[in-house]
C-alpha cells in the first residue's frame, strides 16, 4: 500500500527511478533498518542492495527484494529514463550556495587533517578509552542482551560519557555469526561478542571483546588474537594500510578460515566512529604518525558462532596500544 | 595551530572560504558542539554562526568568533573568491549519479509521505511513548543530571527501546534556562526539565516535563500549560499549522513573556525525531489526518529557569493526545 501510494506519486512526477540511501527511508520503505551502507531503487519493483554484513537480516526482514550490493557503476548502467534521489539538506545547501553545481569544489582537507590527531584530540580519546573499559567490568549477563548492553552503557554514562559512541552491540550464541548483530531481547547464550565505546567530549572509543566458553571457541578465539598481534605488529608510520589488513588477514586463511573474515581489519576514528583511513585490503596510501586505528579482526562461522577481539592503536615509531583492557575476560561471564 | 593548518592548506587549494556543517567538523574547528543547526564559514578569520539556541554556549566555548545565525542569502552576498564546501556522501553520491548536476531533480516524495503516518506507524509510536513513559516512574534526581538521565535511559533500553531517540536532556536549576541544555555532571538542582524519548522499532517518541518546586516557578508553569493547552485545542484536520504555533505563543506573550518563547511550538516525528510539518510561526500548510505532531510550548528566563511541558499528538478530527502522563509528576523529586 504504502510503496504503492510512493511508486505512483514518483509516475506523476515522470520520474522512472529513485534512489534511497538514508537507512529511516530504507526502513520506511522496506521495514529493515540497515546496520551498513546500504541503497535502495525505488521502481516499479523496488530492490534493495546491502552488505554483506546486512544480508542474512534484510533477507529475512526485507518486504521488498533484497540483493547483494554492487559497485553504483554497474546500478547505474541498468538504469535508463529520469532519476531522482531523495533530498537531503547537504545537497540542497551545496546548491544554494553555488550557482553552477557542476563547478563547485568540494574540499577534503577536512577529512585529510582530522586522519593524525592533536595532542589534545588523543588525550580525549585515552579518556573516551578509560571510560569505556572502565564500564565492563560492571556488565550483567544474567538477564537479555538489551539488559547486558543496557548495564555497561549505564556505567559509561554516569563516568563521563555523553552517549554510547555507537549502538552497544551485545551478540551471544548463535547470533554472534553476524558482525552487526542488533542486540536482542534474547536470554544471553555463549559466546558473547561485546562491542562497545564511549563519547567523552563528543571524542569516540571502540573496543570489542569475545567471551568464550567451550574448546571449540577458544580455539576460534586463538587464530582472532593471532591476526590481531600480527596486524598491531606491522604498524608504524610509512607503513601501506592494506598490509595492516593484510596481515591479520594471512593469519585466518592461513588456519582456513579467510571466507569467515568478512570485513576490514580497521579503521580510523575520533569524532566520528569511522573516520580514514579505513584499514582494508583495498586501502591506498600509508600509515601516519598520530592515526588512531582499530585493530579488530573476526572468524564468523555461520550457523555457529563469531569472535572478535578489537583494540585501539596510535600510530607512532613505537605503536602504542591505548586499550589496556585483557584480551580474555571471561571470569566476567 | 590546527586552524592555522586549515588555513594554509586552503589557500594552498586556492580556496577563499569554506562552508562547514557538520557539526563533528564545526566541533573540531571551534571546539563548540552544537546541538541545533549551525554553519562555520573557514576564512582567514574563521565565523561560526548559531542559533539563539546555542548561543550563550558557543560565546563561552567557541574558539572562534561567534555569531547570530542569518539567512544563507545574507551570507553568501558577503563572500567572494572562491568558495567550497565540506565534502559529504550525499554530495559525491548526487554527483556520481548525474551527469549534469544542474539537471538533477531531488524528490521530496518520501518526506512528504512520511508526514502522514499509516495505522502500523502509529501502533509503533504509541509502543515508543509507553516505553518513555513507563521509565519516568524509575527517573534518580538523587544525584547528577547525567546519572539521573542514565537511570532513565537504563529503564527504556531493558524494555525495548533501540536506543534514546535523542540526548536525553536532564536540565536543573539554572541550567534548565536554555531549551538544548546539555545534560551536565552537576548535582540535579530544581526546576527540572527532563526531554526523553525511546525509539520502538526505530520510531520516535518525545516528552518532557518539569519538575517544579517554588511558586514563582509554578506561575511559569501554569502560563506553559495554558499554552500547551491552546495550541493543542486548535488541532485539526485543515487547520493552518502556523495557527497552532499562534495559540501557544499568544497565551505566553499576553502573560509577558513572549520574548522567553524562543522555540517553535513543535515538530512532526516518527523514524526521525524531527520530521515535517515544523510547527512554528513561518509554516505553511494545512495539518492533515494522521500526522503526529509534538506541542512543547517552554519560557526560559535567562539567569533564572526555563520550564516546558512537551505531549505528542496524532491528527484526527477528534486529535488523539497519545501520552497520557500526568502533567505534573513533582512527588517523584
Amino acid at each position: 500500500m504504502k510503496n504503492e501510494e510512493l511508486i505512483s506519486r514518483l509516475h506523476d512526477d515522470n520520474i522512472d527511478s529513485m534512489f534511497v540511501y538514508k537507512p529511516e527511508n530504507i526502513k520506511y520503505i522496506s521495514d529493515f533498518y540497515p546496520t551498513s551502507f546500504a541503497y535502495l531503487i525505488v521502481q516499479d519493483e523496488p530492490i534493495l542492495y546491502v552488505n554483506s554484513i546486512d544480508k542474512e537480516d534484510a533477507q529475512e526482514l526485507s518486504q521488498v527484494e533484497t540483493r547483494d550490493i554492487v559497485k553504483l557503476s554497474e546500478v547505474k548502467d541498468e538504469l535508463s529514463g529520469s532519476i531522482a534521489v531523495e533530498n537531503s539538506l547537504d545537497f540542497q545547501f551545496t546548491k544554494f550556495l553555488t550557482d553552477d553545481l557542476n563547478n563547485i569544489q568540494t574540499s577534503t582537507v577536512l577529512e585529510d587533517l582530522r586522519k593524525t590527531k592533536t595532542k589534545d584530540e588523543i588525550t580525549k580519546i585515552k579518556n573516551s578509552i578509560g571510560i569505556a573499559e572502565n564500564a565492563i567490568g560492571e556488565i550483567d549477563f544474567t538477564s537479555t542482551e538489551k539488559y547486558a548492553a543496557a548495564t555497561l552503557e549505564f556505567d559509561m554514562t554516569i563516568n563521563g560519557s555523553i552517549k554510547p559512541a555507537f549502538d552497544t552491540i551485545v551478540a551471544s550464541g548463535k547470533r554472534s555469526s553476524s558482525p552487526h548483530s542488533v542486540t536482542s531481547m534474547n536470554g544471553v547464550e555463549t559466546p558473547i561478542v561485546v562491542d562497545w565505546g564511549a563519547k567523552y567530549d563528543h571524542y569516540c572509543s571502540d573496543i570489542t571483546r569475545t567471551f568464550i566458553d567451550s574448546e571449540r571457541q577458544q580455539e576460534i578465539w586463538n587464530i582472532v588474537l593471532e591476526a590481531q598481534r600480527a596486524a598491531i605488529n606491522t604498524i608504524a608510520p610509512g607503513v601501506e594500510i592494506s598490509d595492516v589488513d593484510k596481515a591479520a588477514r594471512d593469519v585466518i586463511t592461513e588456519y582456513g578460515y579467510g571466507e569467515y573474515f568478512i570485513h576490514s581489519t580497521g579503521h580510523g576514528f575520533g569524532l566520528d566512529i569511522h573516520e580514514d583511513p579505513n584499514v582494508s585490503q583495498n586501502s591506498e596510501g600509508v600509515l601516519e604518525e598520530n592515526m588512531v586505528i582499530t585493530a579488530e579482526p573476526g572468524i564468523y562461522i555461520p550457523g555457529e558462532f563469531g569472535v572478535r577481539i578489537e583494540d585501539d592503536i596510535l600510530v607512532k615509531r613505537n605503536p602504542e596500544v591505548l586499550t589496556s583492557l585483557d584480551k580474555q575476560l571471561d571470569f566476567l561471564l
